[in-house]
């Protein structure tokens, strides 16, 4: 079985200015994750604007990932999709390309069902070969999972392997998931790490997000594992004014960070999502430098020199 | 600019019992539909499942609708998509194929703007050589497009050359938009004809729907445009009980029926649409008798004959 | 236990031209009801525009209908609100004011739970005096139950006397609670009798809903029941062209035509409700003609004459 | 003309243990908040479970917070409802008893209309004596509305003189209705204060939210009025734990917080809202205390001193 713990960062899909795919600096954004040491990475997720891509698109995408990723971290590619057994074709063509894993969330019916989205996720595991993240994230999705729809699908899907727990309140529901799941399996924070001190005290095994500082997810994940609860907090609140500067909706923030950090050549959004305003920009500007003065984004920032630890 | 009066219904996708793409049914809808002598046929709309086909079925689909209809009717092809530049690779895809138009609806966005609507349209048209219906349809989409928007949209783009009006009260909305829009382009009935007198009253210029007796709605046409419209209530009204038994959710009772005129090997829906209940298949079983009694709609049903004109 | 089978007419509140409540023509409406033999009358559903109503008004039209009704009909009032107690609060007043039994839907919290829902019906059964119908409505309440979550609230509450079963596809939904409710209770068919007939067919007790002829439904049910289903058939697919336009959004087409069956003094809806436009009432005008040429609808009509039966 | 700049809490709704209303903590909550020296608080609001309560509660709560308020501080009381008509009522009922502006936001329609929206304010506005606190709030309401229409609605109707901006991305939007109202009115922040730093870089004039520590935003309003960004940063930072752990869905968090300040009796929500789990207790607990350590949240805190200014 795969092992969901650990700090798996969604990336961005990078576009030109024209919103081709930019497949150099996807390359580049795998790679330096795999230098920061993460567990893994996650394409295809809301960040990465899947539902803006087709399928040739995807295809590139997974493929480029793979061949970045080289081994030194996991792929999860998300293929969720309306349709069930297209589900299972993305899958598939994501386990032909040699991902590592693949993220599903249920679809919107007219006529909601929690025993049909059961089926949806029994269907889509008995059709392909890799383990699968269940996102449990109404907020895109539409759809509310209960804890006993979600322990059902755990306990009769062996390739469920992790819970990516979205569900507000996020702590509160990872608590009650511990206790109804019929088998341990990892629960990892999303929803840009807005909660993730609380989740972690609740059970997390890590994060599963798009916070555009992955090395701050690993610092205060592993702070958290060597018991140093008070250093934990400590840098979780400190970056907590930029998770929340990413919070505002849209893609585009997290893509201009990315674009400083120098990973992304463009921070371009596809249309219609929109693009960062002057506004934001020049907040965000005041904002890093607030929370890190001085420092140069675009290498691996040094955490515990930032919080002074 | 193409002419979109008339009858264009729109055809459920085939599929196999094991829900593969059944192409020589499609291709003997397609030729069901020419043979009826409709003005053209919508693939890859709500009721052909688009939402759960893959990019690959697309294609195979709107060649084979093109070969099937064989320059005899013209063939439509929705492309809606989340994405705007993902709807135009869409569209050019159905242009190299043949088709001779695209039904594009827009999508729900977090933070609604008709705004950015309108950009949608703009863009779009701006990318696809082919005329396009415009789908106001806020059931599916969740997107509220206002007479004025509607407007501006037909206004700025010269490539809009129909708009299927789908949003209720839709004879109101067709009469509102006839006022308002800045220049003439017709108005077709969708809604799987629950409104179609309605509508047509308003000035609906026909029909692009699809309920599952077309020649119904080609004799309720021809009958209203001959100025007999004690005629034309007539044949609406008698028909009316199927067409509201079609209303019921999930695209299964209409694949049933087409199953049933010979048209479709399977009546299967893809996952997680829900299957026909034997109760329903019951019920249709009687309707049919109650509405056309003695009726072989194996073949195009004589509606003359039927409502005694 | 109170009986809940046969025809129970929901009514609009009547208002005069400036909105404000006409209980005179509310009276006029109850005695209209009790005078064709109807079971009972709903008061303060959605076609009751209840939700844009103060408490006293609400007080007023309960009093005003049960001091109309005189015991030849029961009164049934709609109390549903997003607070669990204010909804016993209601209830409280409803019993007070000598109604007849209760309709309770549940609303829509940002964290949909069915046992929640279950919850709510528990604590409303175990506050108020009066029997309960349960109304089953999506499309109002955004609230999704499912057949398991009915049956264990209809199991564990004795005081849920009756199911307005108004989620689509509502014959397959009553067919589905026939199968699975712990004990027998009615089910009435609402959503303006979209779909009676085919409910009939699967188990309704008759009807709950705001047609604004209820003379027709009676005599759908009467000739349903007495095993005649040809004429049970015919009637109602006489009428459906009527019950397709009052499906139009908004309540002011059947404000209208009570307006014309001379029991309202104003067709006026509350704001922001919309009114009638003068191209719909045209429209009315020839659709009533149509279907029952030269009735005088002001007066109880006749539906084995207009239907030839 | 009322100035609506500085700080207004919205105010929990007291209730004892078996749900109903508390008085006299209620009192004990306004008198607080003046002697905070706050501007204006507010009644029933989205925080007040304004939509779980009876109108006759509602008379009783602003008749209490307008006596407790005793002309230190002014009142602002939550008067939205689905029905312009029963709005203008509650808004007159307001002023009759005393208090001194009305919080209104718009209802979400079956067909959404800007246009309506509009007639909505201007209606209400017509209709009433005090002046309009205009509340944009998605995310409880489902209406959006543009910035034209917030434009229009605040040009033509003198009497809204403030509008809540809780609609994300809302610095953003509060930066594009500066540059488009037609006339200078204040704008407040609400969320909880989650964008709070963020909205005042761009014209937000104070807030009007629940957030349990009114004296924080006091003392983060007066450090940004007084030029010293850096200190207004450092406040809104050191504070931001808190407030993101207050946006968990439910008002238990905030309730539980006004409860251990020693101002509410009980942290009793009304069902079908959730009460505070045992876990998010223990967590609330702890976070108080890494934010403000050994100090007595039962007195007015020293934020200065907190942070260390």
């Amino acid at each position: 079985m795969a092992d969901f713990s650990g700090v798996f960062p969604i990336l961005a899909t990078p576009f030109r200015d024209d919103e081709s795919v930019d497949e150099a600096s996807l390359r580049r954004l795998v790679g330096f994750m795999a230098d920061l040491g993460v567990e893994g990475v996650t394409v295809l997720g809301v960040l990465g604007e899947a539902n803006r891509m087709g399928e040739r698109e995807r295809e590139a995408i997974v493929r480029a990932a793979v061949d970045a990723a080289g081994g030194r971290v996991s792929v999860i590619v998300g293929v969720s999709h309306p349709g069930t057994r297209a589900t299972v074709e993305l899958g598939t063509m994501a386990a032909e390309l040699g991902a590592d894993a693949l993220m599903v969330a249920p679809s919107a019916e007219p006529v909601p069902s929690e025993a049909r989205v059961a089926e949806y996720f029994a269907r889509v595991c008995a059709g392909v070969s890799l383990p699968v993240v269940l996102q449990d994230h109404p907020a895109s999705t539409g759809v509310h999972m209960s804890v006993p729809t979600i322990a059902r699908i755990v306990g009769e899907n062996p390739g469920v392997d992790c819970v990516k727990a979205e569900a507000v309140p996020s702590a509160a529901k990872i608590e009650a998931l511990s206790a109804a799941l019929p088998r341990r399996v990892p629960m990892l924070t999303g929803l840009g790490a807005l909660y993730g001190q609380f989740d972690l005290e609740k059970g997390s095994s890590g994060y599963n997000t798009g916070f555009a500082f992955p090395e701050v997810l690993q610092a205060h994940l592993a702070a958290w594992r060597s018991g140093d609860r008070a250093l934990a907090r400590r840098i979780w609140a400190h970056f907590l004014p930029l998770i929340v500067f990413e919070q505002q909706p849209g893609v585009a923030v997290r893509k201009e960070i990315l674009r400083r950090r120098g990973l992304l050549a463009s921070g371009a959004v596809r249309h219609p999502g929109t693009a960062l305003g002057a506004g934001s920009a020049a907040q965000l500007t005041e904002w890093l430098e607030f929370t890190m003065p001085g420092v140069d984004i675009r290498r691996p920032i040094d955490v515990a020199a930032i919080v002074g630890a």
